[in-house]
């Protein structure tokens, strides 16, 4: 596969340009408007970019009065890649200029396998994804990983839970394979970078995007951009001591946020709570299948089985709790609630909300939004894809 | 008085040359490296600025060979004004356009009188301060404030214990009866920019910076500025609970930091300690002078005294705690601990060290300082130049 269209945009006015359109069609006029070009600038530079291969003319505009205008459009060959690699799946998917989303692969994988077995696997997942859409060319590709990233580096850094995976030069191996511009940050910063983009934080500058799955751990976005720390590790609240005496965490410390609530944590008082006899449903669950994941809980808490409730809102008050320290540290403008257990919806939330609303400054949370993304298991993926899309549509 | 140098920079060259000249006099030659203009075009831009007195010449340059340089300074009638608003004095300086001090005066205050005294006792000072410096106009002014500020509109927001000042139009107030364009934001904030500036977070982007005194505090660095969240309260860490069964706090609340460590809890620990009989030092202090502040803590603490060495060790251990919190939160490259107790030095910083390299996420704290401020009670005053310098350094 080779690179790109090729082309990088050539001053900061192409670049402006194609960001507008990833949002989508314009007119001539409307992007001269707001590029602040006159006409016949505007015309030389679309000219310049559909030369080429940038932009495409998409038909006539409807007349705002004067000389008729023209839509245009980013090239429809533009195709970015998403790979976002998580704990025990790997996600990969193909969208459009506009992030929409064209063609999409998901397949289990097991990241204690090690990079080079992983890496193999997503490369596999894209060659498909490629040959089933008739893809040759890729414009970018975001890749995330759960775990810190040097991001400037394109490796992780000390990511717990993934041997051999330290320093491994993620991006510089994807980057030769796939022949394109590839970057790689945390899927937390990607998801989110999705919601800032598509979802419910987009008229937010300053935010936190808190991700509850199999690991717990924040985003963090100040003016709009990632805000991703001195050692890319910001926003990791899911290995912080909530309390000294707490539970053993898999980390090693003890009391960590994520020895109470995440993936593994359920698992384990879901599996006690059935063996103690505490709940028919989980109990009937694990005789029927051996085992329990985090997701029997969520539907167990959703049936109304009053232990599935109680983990469900215990979980949720030391989130809150947690939260309530960052919200008066930070004073976001929002809280988006996401990952795979933010399928606990509601009842979760209100636990987090009150928590919250009754610990934190009344300035830092008189309206604030606490809120569920809306996004879902696409945050990541058009994060990924925004994440990359920025850096191609700059000035080379 | 009226108002500044008159004048603003015409454009971002000059905005920039102003900066650059902040540091310190230059040759012309070094101006357009910096810049990057050609040698005449930023003889053009120097000859506008001297003619509308923003800068000076100050004698020949040594020579690179080629032709003769000549060194540029800004303008020697520049005179920034900080006005430091605190909890119990205003501290009011005048600087040159370097940010060197030129003049100061510092008058007890009382905050609960409410901003119209307080406010008229600091333009006293600064009359005061003008007339024995021979000053007539002021390029500019940085207010702090000790409490929220909403940073765009220049008002106090919900600060408390300071009743009168929630929204008072601090900002004009100042303006108004200055003649100048004047700044007004948190004083946490304010020392963090003077660290940034001045002091030893120099060549760090991102970091925190601690204030403990009258109350506890935190001004965030993100990217070299300060980060005011979305109500200009971010960095608010002393009313944060830290334990819900603890003391009560002047705030209303319970087991806030400040409830256990700062000035008023420290002048309620010392004085119980006292009456107890568990320190002779503190008692008898207190029967001398009727009363304990924090510093008698300090003092009796460097002596040697016991009860207060355990008093500042608790004190840091309870900051530690929250500090390791948000170190793994945030992820900065430093943490700079300043304000009044800080006078309590190493003891207090081998406390605060402990516990946050013992709790926070190795990747986070592996190659992070925590050190004390160099610029102490200056960093405030530092900051407030260098906030509102950077503002009238700007293109109008």
């Amino acid at each position: 596969m080779t690179n790109v269209l090729g082309v990088w945009p050539e001053n900061t006015h192409q670049a402006q340009i194609l960001r507008l359109l990833r949002d989508g069609p314009c007119s001539r006029a409307e992007l001269g408007d707001a590029v602040g070009l006159s006409r016949s600038k505007v015309a030389t530079e679309l000219d310049r970019m559909i030369d080429r291969g940038l932009v495409e003319t998409a038909g006539p505009a409807a007349s705002r009065g004067g000389r008729p205008s023209s839509i245009v459009r980013i090239a429809a060959a533009t195709r970015f890649l998403s790979i976002d690699i998580g704990a025990s799946t790997l996600d990969v998917a193909l969208t459009d200029g506009e992030l929409q989303v064209v063609a999409r692969l998901t397949e289990r994988t097991e990241l204690r396998q090690g990079p080079t077995a992983v890496i193999a696997q997503a490369l596999e997942l894209v060659t498909k994804l490629a040959a089933d859409s008739g893809t040759t060319r890729f414009t970018g590709a975001g890749i995330g990983v759960p775990g810190p990233v040097s991001f400037h580096e394109g490796v992780p850094v000390s990511p717990p839970f993934m041997p051999g995976w330290h320093r491994f030069p993620v991006r510089e191996m994807f980057s030769t394979e796939l022949g394109c511009p590839v970057l790689v940050d945390n899927d937390v910063n990607i998801m989110a970078l999705g919601e800032k983009h598509a979802g419910i934080a987009r008229s937010f500058d300053d935010f936190l995007f808190v991700k509850i799955g199999a690991g717990i751990g924040a985003g963090i976005v100040v003016g709009g951009d990632v805000y991703r720390g001195a050692n890319g590790c910001a926003g990791d609240i899911g290995h912080t001591a909530v309390d000294e005496n707490g539970p053993q965490c898999l980390c090693g410390n003890v009391g960590c946020l994520e020895a109470y609530f995440g993936g593994a944590a359920l698992t384990r008082d879901a599996v006690a709570a059935a063996r103690a006899g505490r709940s028919d449903q989980l109990a009937e669950q694990l005789a029927r299948i051996g085992t329990l994941t985090a997701l029997d809980v969520t539907r167990a808490a959703a049936a109304g089985d009053p232990v599935a409730v109680g983990m469900v809102r215990d979980g949720g008050r030391r989130v809150g709790q947690v939260l309530a320290r960052l919200v008066s540290f930070f004073n976001p403008g929002m809280v988006v609630i996401g990952g795979g257990l933010a399928g606990m919806g509601h009842a979760l939330l209100a636990e987090i909300r009150g928590v919250v609303y009754r610990s934190s400054l009344p300035l830092a949370t008189g309206d604030m939004p606490i809120v569920l993304s809306e996004l879902g298991d696409q945050a990541g993926l058009i994060g990924a894809t925004r994440m990359i899309s920025d850096h191609v549509f700059t000035a080379s």
